[in-house]
């Protein structure tokens, strides 16, 4: 029963990220700029974590996910729940965005595109698909290593979601010219689907990349806690 | 006693609400941008929930209220009392912006606006009436579904203002182009009044959305209650 | 000896304050836009109450040690000491704003003024006389009032600092393009008297009211805390 | 081994710190505006201060290590290997963003720059050598003071590294038009490397100032606390 309602978080958190960022970028990105879409996919963060953060742990992110899989926060079976109904809910978002913008008079979705990532010509600066790897593995380990940090004990707790969000408005300020940023599968998965075309065919990248980064944050961390001394390691094993 | 102090708090808090947001998007939007604006709203909740949050709760807009009202946090009469004085303060407020307009050579409150909120050809991007009854819905949703989160349990306390702010950013940035964002009654009846014509002709979209929105907002989080196991659920029944 | 250190302190911040805050606006200000120089007046809150909070109390600001005299937390002795360190503090700062902009290619600081507030032609909208007393005097109110609450008990120790330096971006927001944004008559004096001219004739203003602003503030807080029932007024008597 | 853990995170610390700052400017600068790029800075501080903070104090900075030094909370082995570790770092970060920036249609990182800082015709004001010195060594001054005086204590604690974030954002917004901001001569040096000719002759200016600003902060914090009265000084000596 406890099992439904963190899927159900996982679904309606992802669903808010999705519209709400890629709906900023589509809609209003020439009015707020590179530094306000960022903010939106951030605050998303602040939004989501106070109110779903102690039902789900507001992963809302399939890199995030596989991260706290490796760490040992959560089981298979729910890693693969929350895979399952991020993805959902990424679907769900972007189909009432594109619900919106279809209601104003913005010549259709395919004429704002949905936020979708991408690289090559898909990139605002020309980026090409080796960097698109690279700079997506290190936007998302830089994202998830925090993440990782910030919720390992109860110390921050008050001020996790802030910092979280932040971070990620973080990360979309250099990386939203160079691939739109995705640290995120379910995020591009789902604007991909919607647009297809070029938007589907870069968009394994976008899935790859976050996990392999998301992975590697959480063996780093995982890594810096092996060489811990031993008093201060006692210290900090009381997990969120 | 106490009760009159509430209702100051509500009057006040709604009129700094109004008068520095609204203010901002009539005197300031285009030097400003939508982040700027954004920002106006959001920090008015800042600045008010520390100093009024202790009293009144620092709801200053009906929607909230209301979901307050459904989740059993006030009383019927308090709510009744907290629209009266919320639409009084955001008169107030709107009445302070427009003399301010009047005392610059800015041509009059009717040329430079004063920040209401509109659908179709009053929409930035020509959004339609369903598309702005569903935007509003929404966004109000995402705002007192966090606010009723961030305040449930003492846990989030000191924190708790500056979240609510910065959701109220978020839902301003995406929102602002569609529907200039009401998700608060008050805010939108009160310039509706001084500027007449199509702007309180649409009010009724900003004021039955948002209600609807807060409403959703409350049954969806007493249904992750509801679905909560035992243990868990005693844990969290200490409510602000 | 503890004195000294506290005069010292007012004298680092309100320096820090005005160099920063009217630095932006005379460096910056054309690629920084309203937001961008709202939060360097902003965040020098931030910076200094963390440091200097726990010494002087990090008022930097006589509009704030005027409420603060009047809430009883400070004596008249060290209001008057305050308001002298305020002033010079302000003063260093401006002349250090002046060197810096005199060894660039900027024309001199009387090309691009020094952050100095005003009215009528000196008012980017054109406000006049009276517009400019009323913002002023509310744009103060609603700072110092906040400040008020938020430094009130312990309950918000850690978040105030940012919360007070949220709200000063939040009054620089709307109050920027009326009257620069004083509510602090140490940061409008000192710019006023190395810029000479208009200037100097309207800093009365700036003076004025946010003293005036500052002390309704403290007024209206005793005024709520007076009609506080007993068993709450108890509960919130712990000063900090 | 405790040690290599330490200069490890101030490795990884520095090169994000270095990646996403620089790379802000480099890359994303036109659009993003000094605010965009200024928080691109300090945000690197709330990203890395609550996942290596709590392992070396996340200076990513010899400027706060000789501070940190100088108030004898590091020992002087450990000053020089965070120096060499953060040198290092920002090389890294450099490197990588180099990669990114050929890995684009931008025409090579010559032509975009590094985030490299500089005076002269170097500075987007022209501020000449004397200005440089005397604005780095105040804002390493105020970012620096306000970092030892929010770390001092347990205080703060959980709100430390968004703080310290802040004050990073605050001494850019004045600065980035005047020297592009260094404070850190690890994030000056290694640009200064990669681009060479006027960047490397100028970068003394940016490895000094910080250097004295940061020393000097220490010393007049060290002075505030000398001038304490003994219960005030007895109730801080706990140190972070």
């Amino acid at each position: 029963m406890s099992d439904v309602k963190k899927y159900l978080a996982e679904f309606i958190g992802t669903a808010v990220l999705v519209l709400f960022g890629c709906g900023s970028a589509a809609i209003a990105g020439s009015t707020l700029g590179t530094l306000g879409i960022a903010m939106a996919f951030g605050l998303s963060i602040v939004a989501m974590a106070y109110v779903i953060g102690g039902i789900s742990g507001c992963h809302i992110n399939p890199a995030v996910s596989i991260a706290m899989l490796i760490d040992k926060r959560i089981s298979v079976k729910d890693f693969a729940a929350y895979l399952v109904f991020q993805v959902l809910g990424a679907i769900a978002g972007i189909a009432v965005l594109a619900f919106l913008i279809n209601s104003a008079d913005l010549g259709g979705f395919h004429a704002t595109g949905l936020g979708q990532n991408g690289f090559d010509a898909a990139s605002a600066v020309g980026l090409n698909m080796v960097g698109a790897l690279v700079v997506e593995i290190i936007l998302t380990f830089v994202f998830v290593f925090t993440i990782l940090g910030v919720t390992e004990s109860e110390k921050y707790g008050a001020v996790a979601g802030i910092v979280i969000g932040l971070v990620l408005v973080f990360v979309h300020i250099m990386g939203i010219p160079l691939t739109g940023t995705s640290v995120n599968p379910a995020r591009s998965l789902a604007p991909a689907i919607f647009i297809g075309g070029v938007a589907l065919q870069q968009v394994w990248v976008f899935i790859v990349a976050p996990l392999i980064g998301g992975a590697l944050a959480a063996l780093v961390f995982r890594g810096f806690k092996m060489i811990q001394s031993q008093p201060e390691a006692k210290a900090k094993s009381k997990k969120t």
